[in-house]
């Protein structure tokens, strides 16, 4: 039975995970988005949300936004209440999927003036980006096609090429590209960028400030996720981490719902590549709280990760490589669960408290009157969601 | 190499397959909800353009409805309007996935009053099946969990008994329910009808005319769904199909896009186990047309069913038989390959043209003008789509 | 966080798990099996090992053979063998996969002379369960096809139930028939029992004393394997449990190697629904030692099973209904995962030495020198294994 | 309704597909391998088999070997029996999963002995490529680990192209190396070159004539193999295929025959990029007949890749581009569609007639004696499997 050291400890203390704004807004199926009372009408609400899992966590120090549903006026305005709520704005998350000229196409589009549309809206998200003082303009691609003979998939292929390479190049200084990978949803049958392989491909021919974005719920069935994320951080090109959970296919779930061994396993790959507190790999969460509570959803998120990266850091490493070298199959496997099985939470609530920060992020926030506060205060105007 | 028979013919004329009016309206995903011009702003328009179809195939002689989406004050002016357009009016659908109230549960909820309500629906949905003339009531249940722990699964398949059983007991005469089962989606954790083997417990519980319903695209990847025709019909319990097509979820693709061969092994048990044109066993599409034309694409959906049913009629019975008794695998394999092989477009066309329909009904409806018609005469109004 | 009950604590000591005598000979893949030194060459040797698990876990009363690969001249010498070393004979494996007659297909042969020797095979079965003292014939059926047409999927269901039906009159008294099904392989297009639905169609048929088998390893991807779980034993259908794990197919792996949550589910469901220490619902292992030592991988496994069930029975009930009622997601999922978080294991092993037992049954195992005796003792002869 | 030009036969007539020799031999599950009469015993009988497709066909210009199941002491004799009987012999395939030494890996191991031991394998392999004058040395790796945690799976990674770059740095000439990846078995875990991706970036640090090898059977459920096809090809690695067909897992079926369209799919984006009679991209089969005829599964296995290419090549591309280019959804589809749905088989027939072959391939293997022929002098001896 391990313990977490404060050579631990002081690895869990610079942790810090991006919340995507979107998870504070409105989100469900094709059947049904269900409301909630106390939903944000705009960014502003949804970052002063986010600045509340971080009040009660510690562990979410920015905020990933989405143009054009957070587009405002004023970024420098955005940027200040950000600051003054105790976090940042984060990475810029480009949209080319609901548009009508997008129906078919936006970076891969065959019609030169709507792909120039679609480079040129990137190119306004690095304006932002500019102002916001974010560094990772991230790209997921909704593109693709429903029918086996719809479109060309080469032609697309080498059109998404030249797309980001024009985006690309408008990077400034340490700005970043990172661009997601995903198996399929809108489209059916085939999507432009479906797999790690694709997205590697494409971005190793940009340049260094381009890498790949790991959704942990954009894989085939079966897919060992864990692998890929020690091939990626082996070949340099790991540049962030989208974090959910999935039963079936991009469920958007809390992060470690469903399968937790699975997220232990990521970060012990994480941990064995250096991509712990590494500037290079970031740490965020793309999820969506259908039915559940909003903010308590994504402390609950927050604090899993957390947690996983503490039982992932109690692994012993002598005892683990002695019985990998010796090929004792269950010796290794059982240093590598007795991590897993270790209830860590404890150690951690006390360790929280000894930061000033409550030992229960979930009942402090319950306590603390924040929910009701905005459900009293949002009333009218439109609830934000993935519309607008 | 085979040829259509007269005997072949006298099948395909009396096969009917029920078109879904809400694959007329507007139709998406999560992220998008594309619009179409002329798309029908109510049920009168989606009955006119499913009579379209009718009229250049012959081949879809009813609509099916869904409540409260094509909710009317007169239903007997509604199945005027479609008998006066060469239709009836088929399958009632039910709705227990879009109202507050069932964001957790409708006829599995633990609440009596909602539970009440959710049943109270379905009664009303029998009201609207005796003014149509309707035989069945269709339940897809939309209800589930999304996260492990969150509800008692065995509680609510208890109370789905229960509330089955109160519909069932109103249903009069010839009426039917048929009970679809889905192995995920709006739920990600569980729903409560997942498998077949869930909605035949569930409905051989209730009597005879409770059935269940076969969505092709509803099932866990690498499902034989030819096996589960099969054994359905073999216990008498192959309520209806609703046809689409999928690559990996629940796509809702034209029916025989995504895997023709599957579509053809369907309707091989289909008729091997008396299937076809059986009054017992309906046929039904359930599909979205998300970026395609929608007339066009029912259409296109008919016709797909029947040519893959001229397929499967040409399978040579007798030595198909002789090489499966030798355990000839790859004899058998090839009557069976030879039929699906054979081109029987042609033919059909031919056989089209005989019975004064259009040999090519997409030219045919290309050619006439409807969708220019209706775009034209469509203005104004809401879109019809899944809101309502 | 909940601690370990006395009512917990007398639910585990009556808790056994049936072991399989085929996990202690070699086993492997289409591309190797590896041997070890040590292997027994007889189910004497096979006996003898899985008492070794019962003595340092007092978790495994009972063994499962395999016939023909166990069979033997004096069932009553191998019984007493068996007593003599604390262990009773259980489970009866009938084998329809390894003789030439059996090419395609056993019991679902069209021929009568086949289907005749695989039904006697059973009546065989029944005898040595006469002689053993052996409560349950377990049927898993290998008989199936792998190319569409190549069998009649339906004659081969109505022949299956008649041979079902002959080998379940001949069992008397307590003796049962459980039915395994299994998604696939070592057919590929189609197995004749592929679905839980299907074995429960079939058993359903015969009586009382036929019940389903369900292998954790036998579902398709992304299958709710606890849904299955609870609808059984709501059913009144759930005979037993083939425990192991897997990440593809059917992996054979340690039971909750490869999913620790899925098997905490199944046991919630297992408890919810009256199935644990229920007479009516064995447990039994079905698993592949193929790279991992044998017997502590067993032990691994029974330890595995309990130390998951104990987790299992920390959930507190009456704050899980609460949040459920209340349909409070969070707090519901807080419960569950609580349970399953906290670390058992210090206070099963002191419990466990409470008993007489070593606190950690590997380290015991290991300091046993058993392994080096038999490795040192069992030279020559041939290693036992799938073959025969 | 298309029709074959001449332009598609001249590039119908220059098509190979390269047999294995392993096709010959029996092979099975881990459950059974069936044994049939007339089975090689040795290699020089293999190539006879597979001289014998050829003959039937004109398709099968070669034969791939197995090292060490079809070693030798005399290459140069082998190849001129194969030479007398018409056909070459072509790739040589390692072996690294039967070796005791190799239980937990072999060029990845950790030990350097046996690392070294496994790159001598493959040195020696290349020795027999000299003296075959084969060019293609292939590499599936079987490694991997059953049980997160079991190993380090980073530095095998690493390890892995240390050894790679030592074989191929013994390649000469126009010999190449092709690295085929496998999504799982006989690891269940992981595996070490698992996806495109992994070889993609393995091979690209070794050099020109380092190429990836896509066997159609090693995906995860759902994959989008013809985008692969695309992107390999783009990427100028493509180096090979191993066509096979299955339903689930790697089930290794006739090519063609689980799901006709999805080859169609293949073929169509092969010819796309360039990769039809290219002699960059070699067309191999990988198959098992467990329990179908073999010689006649080699040849209906070669006709179905023919017949296929022959559909994809009746593609009307002008009209496909254009309905393409005006996002004219199923107006391309139906192009696409048309040219699968057509039967190329009356055209082939005659047109293989014309060029001195078989109408009916499989027919005049079966009228030609050859199958009676071997079940009669093939006596005694030991079958050819998977053994040695």
């Amino acid at each position: 039975m391990s313990a977490l050291t404060p050579d631990n400890f002081s690895l869990l203390e610079k942790q810090g995970i991006e919340l995507p704004s979107w998870a504070f807004g409105n989100s469900g199926t094709r059947f049904r988005v269900w409301t909630t009372e106390g939903t944000p009408r705009d960014v502003f609400e949804k970052v002063a949300d986010a600045a509340e899992v971080n009040r009660v966590t510690g562990l979410a120090p920015s905020v990933a936004l989405h143009i054009p549903w957070d587009k405002v006026d004023d970024y420098a305005a955005l940027r200040r209440h950000a600051e003054d709520l105790g976090v940042a704005l984060g990475t810029i998350n480009s949209n080319t999927f609901q548009d009508e000229d997008y129906k078919f196409g936006a970076l891969t589009h065959e019609d030169d003036r709507i792909r120039r549309k679609a480079i040129d809206h990137h190119l306004e998200c690095i304006d932002v980006m500019d102002a916001t003082g974010s560094r990772d303009l991230k790209i997921w691609l909704a593109e693709g096609s429903n029918y086996p003979g719809q479109t060309d998939m080469r032609a697309r292929q080498d059109r998404l090429n030249d797309s980001l390479r024009t985006i690309y190049e408008r990077l400034t200084g340490e700005q970043r590209l990172v661009l997601e990978y995903k198996f399929f949803e809108p489209s059916f049958y085939h999507t432009d960028v479906p797999d790690w392989g694709t997205s590697y491909a494409q971005v190793a021919t940009l340049g260094e400030r381009a890498m790949v974005c790991l959704d942990t719920g954009h894989h085939a069935p079966g897919t060992n996720i864990e692998f890929i994320v020690m091939q990626l951080l082996r070949l340099g090109k790991l540049g962030s981490f989208d974090f959910n959970s999935r039963f079936y296919a991009d469920d958007d779930l809390i992060v470690g719902a469903a399968d937790p061994f699975q997220l232990f396993r990521i970060l012990v790959e994480v941990i064995r590549g250096g991509g712990l507190n590494n500037p290079d790999v970031a740490f965020m969460l793309d999820q969506c709280h259908n039915i559940e509570a909003k903010i308590p959803g994504q402390i609950r998120s927050v604090l899993n990760v957390q947690e996983m990266t503490a039982r992932a850091l109690l692994i012993d490493h002598a005892a683990l490589s002695a019985a990998q070298s010796a090929n004792d199959v269950l010796g290794a496997q059982a240093v590598f669960m007795d991590a897993f099985y270790t209830d860590v939470r404890p150690a951690l609530a006390e360790w929280r408290e000894s930061r000033g920060l409550p030992a229960d992020p979930m009942a402090a926030f319950a306590a603390s009157g924040y929910q009701e506060k905005i459900e009293s205060e949002r009333v009218g105007g439109t609830q934000a969601g993935w519309g607008a």
